[in-house]
């Protein structure tokens, strides 16, 4: 224990993945990694300032947080830094109009969005979308357009759900950057931006925060090069024995 | 003409692309490009060694012959080097087991191959076959793998049917190669190893033959690296003028 409390000395708020952190997504929703609901538990009763952190793109934040409540987690939407929020305002703010090939739970984020005579690709895991036909139609888009933009919501490799490993969003990135000899532009873990826009939410500065997550490049790498602490769990993509032993 | 002449000087052989430069697949097989069946047979009547050297990896090489047949070109099975064929060899020699990604109009060409409990995964231009479900199965089982092998039928980035643009392998095997943390192996244009099958098929040196092509990397880039000559036709992916004026 002395190890930990040094490593986490000056430890102010605490940025928690959510997938393969908290649950892994299955049948009925998905199940709650043991002793992950107790521990976001403590966590919020003790000082420390708790925000989750999370490139989920299949579903909407209000449906994720819907889901975790279910689930037994104690978290509300506004406590949840994810990327489709984030990349509306990118949209708003540069004035694009994105084409989109995502997945139908995540449709309504971007419900206020001008969609009309598209100028650029908004790629997000898409699951069984991530059809031939939608990624030519998305491909074709990019094709068309003078100067091609590609925003991707994560670049994740791959994720856990319960029945298995699961392509992420990063592969078919990789497939559309490679086609159109364009380079995506990522909203999301690792992006500093965005975990920028996680520790403003708490009011933490980089130092005091720690990132807790199963990525050993999206969650640990990202985080760490934005100046912060970062503890890589053991579950998730681990699929070994739980990590939460390690929390304080 | 003295320019092309001298550029032509001691070709022996001609290396000759089939997609987007003998003609454009679509609806009922395709068309042909306009003066490409009478320079073909041209080709053959002049003192040149002819060979069709393509990537085509949806059909097998005896149902693309009957189609270029129907089209009007002069061809016959024996005058082409295609991927599937030369890849059946280096499973053979490498005691390779394949679990196949593939277009089902291919999948005739590996009747002789052993496919129980697979050791790789060979891929090609899979066209609808690349739904997300086969993507995933293809990533699962290279994840299982203690040294995955990933065979790719080409790499290249897409290419035209008369409808439009299409995808073609290359981003998928670069999608694979992301999740997986792998490197492809390329059998095809332009890897040196096939341009040289090619050259041997036909008895001419590198130094004596040119290749025909519309792709800037696998035809033109692929025979220059090998010592060939290469002039890119501005059809298939060019969507411009025939550039079949300049054959001698």
């Amino acid at each position: 224990m002395a190890v930990w409390s040094e490593r986490l000395a000056g430890v102010r708020g605490v940025l928690l993945d959510i997938s393969g952190v908290l649950y892994d997504f299955g049948p009925g929703g998905g199940t709650p990694i043991p002793g992950s609901v107790e521990a976001v538990a403590r966590l919020k009763r003790s000082h420390l300032k708790v925000r989750f952190c999370t490139n989920e793109s299949q579903k909407s934040r209000g449906e994720l947080v819907r889901l975790l409540r279910r689930l037994g987690f104690d978290i509300s939407e506004d406590e949840v830094t994810s990327p489709a929020p984030a990349t509306c305002q990118v949209l708003k703010e540069r004035g694009l109009r994105p084409h989109l090939l995502i997945h139908e739970g995540l449709r309504s984020e971007f419900d206020e969005i001008d969609m009309s005579n598209p100028n650029c690709v908004v790629i997000a895991d898409a699951g069984e979308g991530f059809s031939y036909q939608n990624m030519n139609k998305a491909f074709q888009v990019l094709m068309e357009l003078e100067n091609p933009v590609l925003i991707s919501l994560g670049k994740g490799r791959y994720y856990k759900e319960t029945s298995g490993l699961m392509l992420d969003v990063g592969p078919y990135m990789k497939a559309l950057e490679y086609a159109c000899g364009v380079e995506a532009e990522v909203v999301g873990k690792p992006s500093p931006e965005f975990f920028s826009a996680a520790l403003r939410a708490i009011g933490v500065e980089a130092h005091q925060a720690i990132m807790i997550g199963d990525d050993i490049v999206g969650d640990v790498g990202g985080a760490q090069r934005c100046g912060m602490r970062a503890l890589q769990v053991r579950t998730g993509k681990f699929r070994s024995v739980p990590g939460w032993a390690h929390l304080p």
